[in-house]
């Protein structure tokens, strides 16, 4: 009886995650392929597709059915863990009554689209009252999550992005990096200026160049174009799914290392998902951990490894040949200081990997100011500046360069920031226990030869789907769960050795 | 209360129709960008998105909904031919038990693997129980159709390419043609042979080129690319949707006309779905009448109007700047000669206007006789040869050019050949009448002036969606129903004046 209720709910969330990869593929073709004419019958395409989707997760029969599979005592632990990966979307989606979804959805497109004019116009005043209707219901979002999901305010909308993520953990692993990382800023600063100025590589770069420098790294790393492809998108992204991985870019033509370090993050990216379970390929248990997860896969592949000496032994001699290049700036080394320069900035998208958790950490305070209602919205630009002069030493001109920079909150993605450098936390412990494991690993980098790492990725990290919790999987790979050692180790073996 | 039935069913088909459209788009994606290993997942997405369509289309409460708006009297010409199709369209999907469904799909897929070797490998014999088993489920759905339907086990086939289309009419029309066609091909031949041999403009042809010149003439012929493209893919289409068309094309660099004149062929089809009534967009009304008129639209682009000799006049410099070609090869007369030569052949897809008749004959009469259980399928190719010979007077040389070229059969489409011959007569009758309702239309397309041919068009075909029947909106536009007479009088001015 409570068996085939489990049975049951295999077969409705294969339907839900197959239609959700229709989903995916209709979202890549939106970004990258859709001429502008065909966005509305697109948006329609893709409200239609979620709404079967929400009709199937939220349905009276589904819930009947967890209760009933939940009194199951023979499940197996794959099974037992994706009861509880169905659980946790059915309480979100079961959360919120649906005239809620609906304001939210239009008060978030509102505001979004208010705010890329007010961004460009850096004009805070215009975007405030769309921001102040978008986060009352972001407020009354976290209280009906919060009360079905038995969490804090913050933590019912961060657990949509990072299941089981909680602030509690947060504000300790974070606590050490407040500490820790604004006099090893200054330190990095004094001893960058005793090293001499790195050299650009001339330009300008042809962008079917990159692409194709990008196709071979991307091949080097094992990324699998019968499962895959690299196209060009305004903001890249990862896309797609398991069997069909989307990558994307965009090339700038006077610096080719944003595209060529964008292709490599989003192949780490990619390369998660290629690496997921077959076998659960349609169930809640074989989908990605959370957002922090993914994000260490990417600053693995992008920060840990691309940007370190043995990587760039092995791609210098690929990226100058690529352009014809020639002279020191293309050698290993000039390339290394090139990509771990340190310089505090306005923007987070630019920011290196010291400067960018201050970046975060930010945000973060922010953002729960503003969801405990501790935060009015008109003192933003204020808070925002005095965060970053506090954490960066340095205070943003104007509000396109501070509070206005990003889509996140203007988009309705509150409690999605943390994940960023929980991500990098991640990377590196990840990658420290990698290389400690199997010594081969780093010589293959500095060779060319990434099957000794996507070995243990795989085995530690990507085929174990969403089976255990992201803690337990770090303390099963690490021997530890979360903190931020490995990474202020990295920093320090990398930035002041 | 009757007309609250028919809002219903206006909200439930806007739903089907929408994730059509999705439908859609992952087609197109198949065929252009998806890696092979995509593949699997792809046949979940749409096998899951079709599921969901067919359910809503064949539950109970359509069938009840549409009892009860037929009782309603109230309802405008457009809503009433909306209701009649969604009727149309529910029996249909409803005429058949859900396990014959199934088998057919099955019994599809297998068929069309194994003819894809056969073909290659010149083996009727191996396709031959497959294509047996097809056949038998192909009888079994126009049977059960038929009963619903109460139509002729040929016609409950046709019905779903062409509704309305009956046998009996296409008999008529044929049999016009078969008395016709022998002679005059004779005909054409002994005047070509007294002809100059047309020269063909050197290759080869690069295939951006080739590309260039597509995009350009698609502008020309009002094609917007804000709401459509054009992409490669190993067999043509145009795909998408009205308001985001995907038009496909594939290159030959040794002729550069096989591409053109493709593009031009699809643009036909583009262009009828882009000028379908906006305001009926997701209703059944909206869409565009069946495969006859559709290839009509493409059939009068590129057949009737893009190898005239007036339109040569407008292409032909572009043509020749397109490739820097030279020379008298290049003059719109030796096109003009180039794409009317008329050529007696094996495969359909090759054959000129005047032969291709003949080939569409050939395939209706036999597949007459396989859906009525007359001809065994192990006495096909002898009977293919005949039909060959009768009519064309040349005996295929083996089944590959023979009963094996063609997917249809093999891939469960019966009942579809007639409507690429009932599309050329259609595209002969419009494309006359448009020319004496609008005298401007001949001088514009001299002139690469298309406005006023697309004005007609959109008006007399497009616009109309599915309000009117093929049979009404032809006898409307043209002042009668459909004959072969303007196809016949066409093609004894272009080959014999």
């Amino acid at each position: 009886m409570s068996a085939s209720a489990y049975q049951k709910l295999e077969q409705r969330f294969r339907r839900i995650l197959i239609l959700g990869d229709a989903e995916e593929a209709l979202q890549w073709d939106y970004a990258t392929m859709m001429p502008a004419g065909g966005g509305p019958g697109r948006g329609e395409q893709l409200a239609e597709l979620s709404g079967v989707c929400h009709g199937l997760l939220s349905a009276t029969e589904t819930g009947d059915l967890l209760g009933e599979a939940a009194a199951c005592d023979n499940l197996n632990d794959w099974q037992s863990a994706n009861l509880k990966a169905m659980q946790r979307k059915w309480a979100h989606a079961t959360a919120l009554p649906e005239d809620l979804v609906v304001a939210f959805s239009k008060a978030s497109t509102a505001c979004e689209s208010v705010w890329r004019t007010a961004r460009a116009e850096n004009d805070f005043a215009a975007v405030l009252p769309h921001m102040e209707a978008l986060l009352a219901l972001v407020r009354e979002r976290a209280m009906a999550k919060s009360e079905k999901l038995g969490l804090s305010l913050y933590d019912a909308l961060l657990d949509e992005f990072e299941p089981g993520g909680r602030s509690a953990d947060i504000d300790v692993r974070f606590a050490e990096l407040e500490v820790f990382l604004p006099g090893f800023l200054n330190q990095v600063l004094e001893k960058q200026k005793t090293n001499p100025a790195p050299a650009m590589p001339g330009g300008p770069f042809a962008a079917d160049k990159q692409h194709q420098l990008g196709l071979q790294l991307m091949t080097a790393l094992g990324f699998d174009f019968n499962h895959g492809r690299l196209d060009v998108s305004l903001h890249p992204f990862c896309g797609g799914t398991p069997d069909d991985v989307r990558l994307t870019t965009r090339f700038d033509e006077v610096d080719f290392s944003s595209a060529i370090m964008g292709v490599l993050h989003e192949t780490g990216h990619g390369l998660y998902e290629r690496g997921l379970p077959a076998d659960w390929r349609y169930q809640p248990v074989g989908q990605a951990l959370g957002m922090a997860t993914h994000e260490s896969q990417s600053l693995l592949i992008e920060m840990q490894m691309s940007r370190s000496r043995g990587f760039l032994e092995f791609a210098a001699p690929l990226m100058r040949a690529a352009f014809d290049g020639s002279g020191p700036a293309w050698d290993a080394e000039n390339l290394y200081r090139n990509l771990t320069r340190v310089e505090p900035g306005f923007i987070r998208v630019d920011a290196d990997e010291v400067t960018y958790p201050l970046h975060v950490i930010a945000r973060y305070r922010l953002e729960k100011l503003m969801i405990a209602g501790d935060l009015p919205l008109a003192d933003l630009p204020a808070a925002w500046n005095a965060e970053i002069q506090s954490l960066l030493g340095i205070t943003p001109p104007n509000d396109r360069e501070g509070c206005l920079q990003d889509i996140h909150w203007y988009d309705g993605a509150w409690g999605y920031f943390p994940t960023y450098t929980l991500g990098a936390l991640m990377a590196a412990q990840l990658f420290a226990a990698a290389r400690q494991d199997a010594p081969e690993i780093s010589a293959g980098i500095a060779n060319g030869d990434f099957k000794p790492l996507s070995l243990w990725l795989v085995k530690n990290v990507h085929s174990l789907g969403s089976s255990l919790s992201a803690e337990k999987m770090l303390e099963q790979a690490t021997g530890r769960g979360l903190d931020a050692s490995a990474f202020m180790r990295h920093l320090k073996t990398r930035y002041l050795a």
